[in-house]
């Protein structure tokens, strides 16, 4: 299968697979895809240890890294270099009775309270000053692909990907974003529909794919709600020239997801998720559960700006994890959750997603073929 | 191009157009698709003249008829079948509270107070017993479709018609829905995404058409964010056997759609949409303004169920297009409408899709043909 972005990357399938377990990032890559490993929760020691491991078993196959570079964020005007400094700052910024509803919430179904000791880890990767150490970590290693999750990286960052040869790619979710990355340089741009688990807008990839396709000449992959290979023929057939996946490595095999969430994934159908701030403080797609319930409640004191709200749930979240409470346990989630109905190996939902792109496009055939 | 649904109902193309517009109808059918004329808004007279004036220009090229029968509605318990008692039974229902918040509303805009004089037509269509006429209206007349746009319709409904030689169609927008549908006798589901305008649900297209096209045997059209051509290759790549389309009917030469209207689509972006509760009690999604924003406000005494909410707004509604206030002026819209900016013909629109799907499916076979 070629298309620009094929040719672009030296890959056989224009199937990129976002995930943050390097063992999928392999798989995918090994199996002719671009395997593309999210960096948000690693330290720049930790995803050093991660790309060596990548480049130690991809056999030299292309693969990929994803930061998140926040266009806006708050602290971003403090001009605050140091990710611990800026750490101490925004950790000022919390108001007490939102650390007091998070408290209670999980003290309600039985976690406990907070302890409040522990350094949080939360700000990693959702600032400008704490996703650059990972750029560099990443510009190390014979990386193929820099993409950014959350709107166009910096001009000066493209431009050290592009002086080592790594290209970059950007998710947009309007038409309006997509222009925008490609002024500063952005090599593919990932449109991704409202479907999508993770940051995501409000169109959905059916209606968005095309605006974005005729809006901007480099090309585009298709992202939000691709799981089989019948949505990766109409991602095709809307323009794009590969597809940008998330969720259906959620349940692999090889994925390192929690338990518990593995098993809710495999229960829950396309209305099991909700477009929430709960997470981040931006809109995202998540498994809704009693989590994204109660910030929606009447007695909601309302969600924090990026950074700030990840950093108020981070410990939470680790928490929670470690519990029974499986009705908290939330977590980003595309609607595609709703027919992953079993754990299949990542290498078996590649080629999947290959023969039934192909069965799928030679019926589109047949139907004006007479 | 062929598929069960040509087969069937005897069209040359699988696109259903769905418009309260008799020209449209008439100008998708004579092209080869299938015009289906919502019967919403006309009482039973109106809807045998409109029929009747169908029938001498289509040409004797089957068309359809779109009724709304919804499965649950405030008042279907009364056990009255007279649709006069309902309406009076049913504007005792609705509190003085929400009476005065759209009044005020309207007085703040420059709208003027309600007369509350006329006799409220809101009733029409939203109930079983208001739609049962129309359906006897329409089944006197040579159509070939009968759809129903909430839900299953009643069994012996799809009975009558199937009596008549006519096929019945229902609106999905879960797999559940569409099994339901199919328990009762429809035999074509129409699977709408979230991005549709008017009653939708909340899963994406992308994502609802496998899993409802998997989850029937009988043919499923793809509905919601079908606007050209490649979203129409896109939605017979996920399944479907013809796709419904509705709000790139809105703009077209011979719609009636009021000028104000008109202009909003024109000008209106794909992020310009909302899902609200505000037009008919259900969520519907709706070009998003200052009148369902209004809906949201902390001042907002919430909307009613259906058919109550409808019958609280119709006179707002019918004030509103005859007022210059464009800013309350809302309607069913879809996401689609962000790529609607000229005034085309509907003959245009209708080959366009054509035209437009081949070249999407031939883009396809070539990527996979080297």
């Amino acid at each position: 299968m070629r298309t620009r972005v094929t040719d672009m990357l030296g890959i056989e399938l224009p199937i990129f697979a976002f995930s943050h377990c390097r063992d999928v990032v392999v798989e995918v890559s090994r199996a002719g895809g671009m395997g593309v490993l999210g960096a948000l929760y690693f330290t720049p020691e930790e995803l050093e240890m991660e790309l060596k491991w990548i480049d130690d078993h991809v056999d030299g196959k292309p693969y990929g890294v994803d930061v998140v570079m926040p266009a806006s964020y708050a602290g971003a005007d403090l001009g605050v270099d140091s990710p611990e400094d800026l750490l101490g700052r925004l950790q000022g910024m919390i108001p007490e009775g939102h650390r007091a509803f998070v408290d209670n919430l999980l003290t309600s179904h039985g976690v406990g309270p907070l302890s409040g000791e522990e350094a949080s880890r939360a700000l990693l990767g959702w600032t400008d000053a704490t996703a650059r150490p990972q750029v560099e970590v990443a510009l190390r290693h014979p990386i193929a692909l820099l993409a950014n999750a959350l709107g166009p990286p910096p001009a000066d960052v493209v431009e050290l990907a592009h002086a080592k040869g790594v290209k970059v790619a950007a998710l947009a979710s309007t038409p309006r974003h997509a222009v925008k990355q490609v002024e500063v340089g952005v090599d593919i741009v990932v449109a991704q529909g409202t479907e999508a688990g993770g940051h995501t807008g409000e169109i959905s990839t059916m209606v968005l794919i095309p605006q974005v396709v005729d809006a901007v000449d480099v090309p585009v992959l298709a992202a939000g709600g691709i799981g089989n290979g019948r949505q990766m023929a109409a991602g095709m057939a809307l323009g794009a020239e590969g597809v940008w996946t998330g969720s259906i490595w959620l349940a692999v095999e090889e994925a390192d997801t929690p338990a518990m969430a593995k098993q809710r994934i495999l229960e829950a159908t396309s209305r099991d998720t909700v477009r929430s701030r709960s997470w981040t403080g931006k809109p995202a797609r998540l498994l809704r559960n009693e989590w994204t319930d109660a910030w929606e409640a009447p007695d909601s004191p309302g969600t924090l700006p990026m950074p700030l709200q990840f950093m108020l749930i981070s410990d939470a979240l680790r928490r929670i994890a470690r519990s029974d409470a499986a009705e908290l346990a939330t977590f980003p989630a595309g609607q595609i959750i709703g027919t992953m109905n079993q754990v299949r190996s990542t290498k078996d939902v590649v080629f999947g997603l290959v023969e039934e792109y192909i069965e799928a496009t030679e019926r589109l055939g047949r139907l004006t073929g007479d």
